[in-house]
């Protein structure tokens, strides 16, 4: 665990992480949707086409996954993260298509220490994603346990010789 | 667009679809892992142990696609179905842990028609899905967009000879 990691207190409300940008591979959609969500409008581009989609179009919850991802290198690895206990908004507003790159951030909404786990706090995030004409294509919120700052005598009592 | 396709019309409040049961295995956790959420506990056996998570845990990312391919093989795929706009709930309640086996239900919770769009439906779910040791270890709600079952005069039209 190093001590550079971003911990609690560097969440401040208001701060912002920027996200991608990330090009949405056709082969990228076809293999997540084979997996997980196999409707026609993810698998063929032809079928894409007559659906109310428009195109060949990534599932909803792999560009949730393409956002998670994008989390994961803005600043997630580089936090002192713990996990997830869920999603709190998730609109998929417009369709992913095959060639789209997506772009956006993460906004601090608040951050907050847990009464029921030591050490531990909650930063609240608004996510926006974008696509490369600037349409909001995802809007989202979640909420990631990160810990806090070890104390300064927690430091000094590891750097004491062990009795 | 096949006539047995499930349609808005099928979707009556209170109907519930079988979810999984779904094997959760430690190779698909690492692959989803190692593509979106490249964190430790979702990577690593012992870091996962380490972790607050308690074992090579899948991300709530992979659980919440997971319960997209259960949801599809139970019911999507035979659907008339357009998409979703998101998602209105999502808690990921307990770890997911390599060598659980999923398991649960779609229960509906109302279906509409949609003013905006002739001839669809919004349907709304709750999802429930289970540990083999019946722990509920994810719980969402989501609505999707089923079309409306064809009018008996649209067939009578199609079944006459063009002019």
């Amino acid at each position: 665990m190093s001590a550079e990691k971003l911990s609690l207190e560097d969440f401040e409300p208001g701060r912002r992480f920027p996200l991608g940008p990330k090009p949405v591979l056709t082969e990228e959609i076809i293999e997540f949707a084979s997996e997980f969500d196999p409707q026609p409008m993810h698998l063929d581009e032809a079928a894409g086409r007559a659906s109310i989609l428009g195109g060949l179009a990534a599932s909803g919850w792999h560009t949730s996954a393409m956002l998670m991802r994008m989390m994961a290198d803005s600043y997630i690895l580089n936090a002192r993260c713990e996990g997830a206990p869920g999603i709190d908004l998730m609109e998929w507003r417009k369709p992913v298509l095959a060639g789209d790159t997506l772009q956006g951030q993460s906004i601090v909404l608040e951050a907050r220490a847990m009464r029921s786990r030591p050490g531990m706090g909650i930063v609240k995030f608004r996510h926006e994603v974008a696509n490369q004409r600037g349409e909001l294509v995802c809007l989202s919120e979640n909420s990631v346990m990160i810990r806090m700052r070890p104390a300064p005598e927690d430091t000094i009592m590891n750097s004491e010789p062990s009795a």
